[in-house]
């Protein structure tokens, strides 16, 4: 079998999976097959069966592959940032860069999302899952100003959440759709009302709350999960 | 041919229509074929020839034929609302509903825009043009309400569309996907947060504009499109 001549198995498994995000981006995940992919890559169908097993079994690693990929262009390095505030406008600006430069990983999340709402299955949880623990995570970082009394005390942070991701979606739809030259502009004029809602201003600081102290430049970990976020 | 012998051709291509945008809803608008329509109806490939000539034509069809579908259910019925607040509120209820009762139409335009933002083509113009039409629609419903001092003067009614949009797309997806039973819940929420950031308060009365006065209950002509509307 071709995969067994070559050296470092996983690096090109990685490799092939890269490439597989990119084609599931053009075709669909429904469209991703052993053979579509084999063909993308030059490579053998007895290959791709060594490396993925079925065609289920590649539309879940390739889901795997995106979501590593979004998490290490956009989420990771935004626990860099200091928590509250400069955390969130770190999560907004990366993910705004990773929809800006159309990164394979990003847009499959948007595509999938739609393609895969009524088709029952293990590829549509784990999708799912995939977006409750980004919901999940958006909420905690939201918490963490909340915490710090950076952001008010009642913040919903599922909602902000939520708002957030309706935010990118809509700067999706202008930027790549519409061609809005205004896309980028009006998401971050979104995200900024989104802030000022939450926001502590100086002048009212929350009662039985701590006040607002300079953030650990440190990614310190998070403040427990909301209680409203999906487990 | 099939189609000759029926009585009423017009009315059944509107009804082959409604089941081929339902069709593309499941498989996608690329998915949707001359050949897969005409065994989704049971009817003959000629006759779907005889109706629709091509698989682009089809393709072309079913978004006005869907496009159609939630003008009917959506924006038409919003006119009836007096003009300002309660149109805009009208739109979001409509839009809401048509999303949470899964209609084809709503559906369709979500899962073609992600499907077909990157496959250049007569289809994909056509898709964005409703888009900019109903974005354009959008803004002037915001429009009316500046023009009739509810809602302040430096009101961004284009901002305001896509935020909107943001709105139901982050509900369509959480609704769907997630299976989020919050998901209306929190476009509402957001809805009324969009609507705070624009209203006129009765305390401070905008300068230079006319105060706030009962909206018309006709739905009288609209104000000029919003001048950084689409065209």
């Amino acid at each position: 079998m071709t995969v067994t001549a070559l050296p470092k198995g996983r690096r090109t498994r990685d490799a092939v999976l890269t490439r597989a995000v990119e084609l599931a981006c053009r075709v669909g995940l429904g469209g991703l097959t052993i053979g579509s992919l084999a063909d993308e890559v030059g490579m053998s169908k007895s290959g791709m069966y060594a490396h993925f097993g079925s065609k289920e079994a590649l539309q879940l690693a390739v889901l795997d592959a995106a979501a590593a990929d979004f998490a290490t262009r956009v989420v990771v390095p935004a626990l860099s940032a200091p928590r509250g505030e400069p955390r969130v406008r770190a999560l907004a600006d990366l993910w705004i860069t990773c929809g800006v430069e159309r990164q394979p990983g990003g847009c499959l999340f948007v595509k999938a999302s739609t393609e895969l709402d009524e088709q029952d299955g293990p590829v549509r949880d784990r999708l799912r899952d995939q977006h409750r623990q980004l919901a999940a995570s958006i909420a905690r970082i939201v918490a963490g100003g909340v915490t710090d009394g950076q952001f008010r005390p009642d913040t919903d942070t599922a909602q902000f959440a939520t708002d957030l991701h309706g935010v990118m979606l809509a700067m999706y739809h202008g930027y790549r759709l519409l061609g809005d030259p205004a896309a980028e502009h009006r998401a971050r004029s979104a995200i900024e009302r989104l802030l000022a809602a939450v926001r502590v201003e100086p002048s009212a600081p929350a009662a039985d709350h701590p006040p607002a102290v300079p953030a650990a430049p440190d990614a310190a970990p998070d403040a427990a999960p909301a209680p409203d976020a999906p487990a």
